[in-house]
């Protein structure tokens, strides 16, 4: 009955609002008043966070996946939008597409997240992952479950919402929505047009994003997109990112003898391939993190004095993370946020043989080692590859894609077989463009804090997908807590972050002007 | 009914073998009639061995373990053995101990063996472990399975027997028992008094062995022991051993972030402990088996020259084993059987995070290596111990014993759990003595061939211990074939060894004189 009322209200606004000129009341009143519309509208806002929550919009799950496109279309054409769903592939989830044509509004922004989540494994979960669950506070900090249905709001706002894809990305889609409810219901028209495409095979990989991107390049005409996806600054306070690290996987096999051999008879004599994993890991890459493949940091573009400006300004996290990770020591020597700026050579896996109950006194046969490179502007994957391989071949090692045969493993001393994965770029935009620098007087509009500016961010984000095929600015805006369990059993949406997204929102929306 | 007569005919012949002076025709004429005896009785022996072998003599089975003693016990008493089960322990399968005093006889040789097999992975074999099989060949070679019982002896001595236990190290008992019906078939008498020492927990570890040869050192007083276990030569020549490396497992765990993060928001950052592993690894020991632990080797005794000798005599296999295992470089330069005098440092298993399907752009929370360290005369695993420990300190490692909490976490820049292994130290007897040179001289006699001195086998037998505890030289009398799948999956054991063995054992039993 709520959501009746809610449509009944759009429909009476609309008119109001479109006739509304793009500028308005001054930031400080849009803050109070999104505030007071939040603080008003609290249980109906995680209500629809909960209706998105339980639709099981993850790849495993086509038919949630088409549900979830179709409530969102439902929910942008309810509010005024011209809204379709954007078919990209034959057993491709669609992309959901709106827009909100602003008359006046000289700019246009694109609002991009994703409403697939992670795949899940709910036997790990401690509730189920598409019944969202409120509970007090994290699970590592004792947090219990409550009936927030039957509280009173204001909730709590340490709070926390506890389901798959909650936080990454249906808080932010719920941060748009619930930002244009508040400009509509404060009589506020947003400040520039707006597109909304929210993706629905970004945790598989976009595989049909790009094309997608290309082939309705004239629809997507913009003049900024913003990224909802993302956790903020670990410091909890309101964060734009002005970048992201690129990415590149590896898988190596090393090859040892073709059958596990006795350790007694063999050792010392037949190659221990686990040996020759790790030699090579640390000629590959040592202790602080310095990449040692000859060439690998060729094209690294140095960072701007606004940058490292930026990067001076943030607030300092690392003696807390350390704390909260028991670290006895750090990789880098100038801190967490420098270290991100750096190309990066992480080691996801490395498995040979056997260990504890499973280890025998064998030889194993091979060894993998699996890598993520991240990277940074300038390089490219094809560069990287060939940096690798390069310093591979001239390792001693003989590079094959495929399962080698005896023969070959009998003709060589070292044989490795690569398996890379696609990867992509990294994207990094100037920090002190006109654009980003209207970008960032919107965000301090919000009224959630001190502003965090990330000049890159460390973990990848395909930036440089939209930028390259849309030919537009990118800049991310992440509203969730970075403590969400993103990508893993029990992820969870703080409120208060939600709360802070909708004002950041709002005040991007309603204020942004270059 | 075989069975019955063959009692009966040892009844019979009991008072004119025991007659007989140790001394008797010449060896040429003892081999030539062994293999007469073996060629005539080639259905009976295997008959023996398919009973033993059906028996289900594994550490998961006591009931089994039983009833091979049980049976054991029953053939030496058959042929007029002194003979008894030792309980060693409560649960503990019993050794099976037989004695034969043959009058005239001045020196005393113990012949031992075990009866246990290791654990079997039914689904992994080709046949059911404890239902022995005959095939023509080794399953890589394509042997296809052959009703034996419808042959007509004499046998393809290729064909080879497959089931758990049957090489190791039934093989062995059905070898001796053999040999001893051969020379009282021949009207032979042993040269030696003999005792015979078979165990049912060595595949289990032997846990009680050293506590029972100590209790029953009196009952074991002996001039040599022999071992019955391991394969001979890959030149599929007769082999004597006169000594075993030692060994000493470990398992390091080195620990990352108190839970695995994001290598990208993390990566450069926290610790990456599979990059701390590869590293402490590389630096513990090279390419080329080389140990790079300081002092490790302290304690390494040289080869006397006429071990040297033995080396250098020994058939070159290296090339045929390199095909076989495909290896395109081997780690010692100077082949294999120098480099099994050497200690060594194998990793058994190395493992953090995934690879494959499995990996996740995540810093792993821990590593793992487990090593097992094969120890030469005269070092001991508490020197080796001592070391390791030395030098993950100088290279700045803190050890812990137990899984370290967050607070030991975050006071130390490395953390290393260490959880060390009991192990044993090697043994070597001198090749030259006067006992070992008479040894050698009986072996020569068997008429299986030219003999292979091994100054000391590469894999790990307690030798040390027999010899510790009983002050007793030992030697190693292996015969089975090299290629016997021992420890895993359709283990077999090739008819030729068998006989070999059993003119090897006749030959030790009927002319060993010093």
């Amino acid at each position: 009955m709520l959501q009746t009322l809610a449509r009944a209200a759009v429909l009476v606004l609309l008119p109001a609002l479109a006739a509304l000129a793009a500028d308005g009341p001054p930031a400080r009143d849009l803050s109070d008043g999104v505030q007071a519309y939040r603080l008003s509208h609290e249980r109906s806002i995680l209500q629809q966070l909960e209706t998105l929550g339980r639709l099981r919009s993850v790849a495993a799950d086509p038919a949630g996946l088409a549900a979830t496109a179709r409530t969102l279309l439902g929910w942008l054409t309810q509010r005024g939008f011209q809204a379709r769903l954007i078919q990209t592939g034959a057993q491709a989830p669609p992309l959901v597409y709106g827009q909100w044509s602003q008359p006046g509004a000289r700019r246009t922004v694109i609002f991009y997240a994703h409403y697939d989540g992670q795949p899940v494994v709910p036997s790990q979960w401690h509730s189920d992952p598409f019944v969202p669950q409120m509970r007090t506070a994290a699970l590592s900090a004792g947090g219990r479950q409550i009936d927030w249905h039957a509280a009173t709001p204001p909730f709590d706002a340490e709070w926390r919402m506890f389901g798959r894809a909650v936080a990454d990305d249906k808080a932010s889609i719920i941060a748009f929505l619930t930002a244009f409810d508040a400009l509509r219901n404060l009589g506020r028209a947003p400040a520039v047009n707006l597109k909304v495409l929210w993706e629905g095979e970004e945790e598989a990989g976009s595989a049909h994003l790009q094309p997608a991107l290309q082939a309705n390049r004239r629809l997507l005409a913009a003049d900024l997109l913003l990224i909802g996806d993302g956790p903020v600054h670990q410091s909890r306070r309101p964060m734009l990112y002005f970048g992201a690290r690129g990415t590149l996987g590896v898988t190596l096999t090393i090859y040892g003898p073709v059958t596990p051999l006795h350790d007694g008879h063999y050792g010392n004599w037949a190659p221990n391939p686990a040996v020759m994993a790790a030699v090579l890991l640390a000629r590959m890459r040592d202790e602080q993190g310095h990449i040692l493949i000859p060439g690998f940091s060729d094209h690294v573009r140095a960072l701007t004095p606004a940058e490292r400006q930026a990067l001076t300004a943030l607030p300092v996290v690392d003696p807390m993370l350390r704390r909260q990770f028991a670290l006895g020591r750090t990789e880098a020597q100038d801190g967490l946020a420098a270290s991100l700026m750096r190309p990066a050579l992480n080691v996801r896996g490395l498995t040979a043989g056997g260990v504890g109950g499973t280890a025998a006194n064998a030889i194993p046969a091979t060894a993998m080692i699996s890598l993520d490179f991240r990277l940074v502007p300038d390089q490219t994957p094809a560069q990287i590859r060939a940096r690798v391989e390069r310093f591979l071949i001239e390792r001693g090692w003989t590079i094959v894609t495929q399962e080698p045969d005896a023969a070959t493993r009998l003709a060589h001393a070292r044989v490795v077989r690569v398996q890379w994965e696609p990867g992509y770029p990294a994207y990094r935009v100037d920090i002190g463009s006109p654009g980003m620098r209207a970008v960032q007087a919107a965000a301090r509009r919000s009224g959630a804090g001190p502003l965090v500016l990330m000049p890159m961010m460390g973990a990848s984000v395909p930036m440089f997908l939209f930028a390259q095929t849309l030919q537009v600015p990118v800049v991310g805006l992440p509203i969730v807590n970075h403590d969400d369990s993103q990508h893993a059993p029990d992820e969870n949406l703080r409120l208060q972050n939600l709360w802070d997204g909708i004002q950041t929102y709002a005040a991007m929306m309603g204020t942004l002007n270059w």
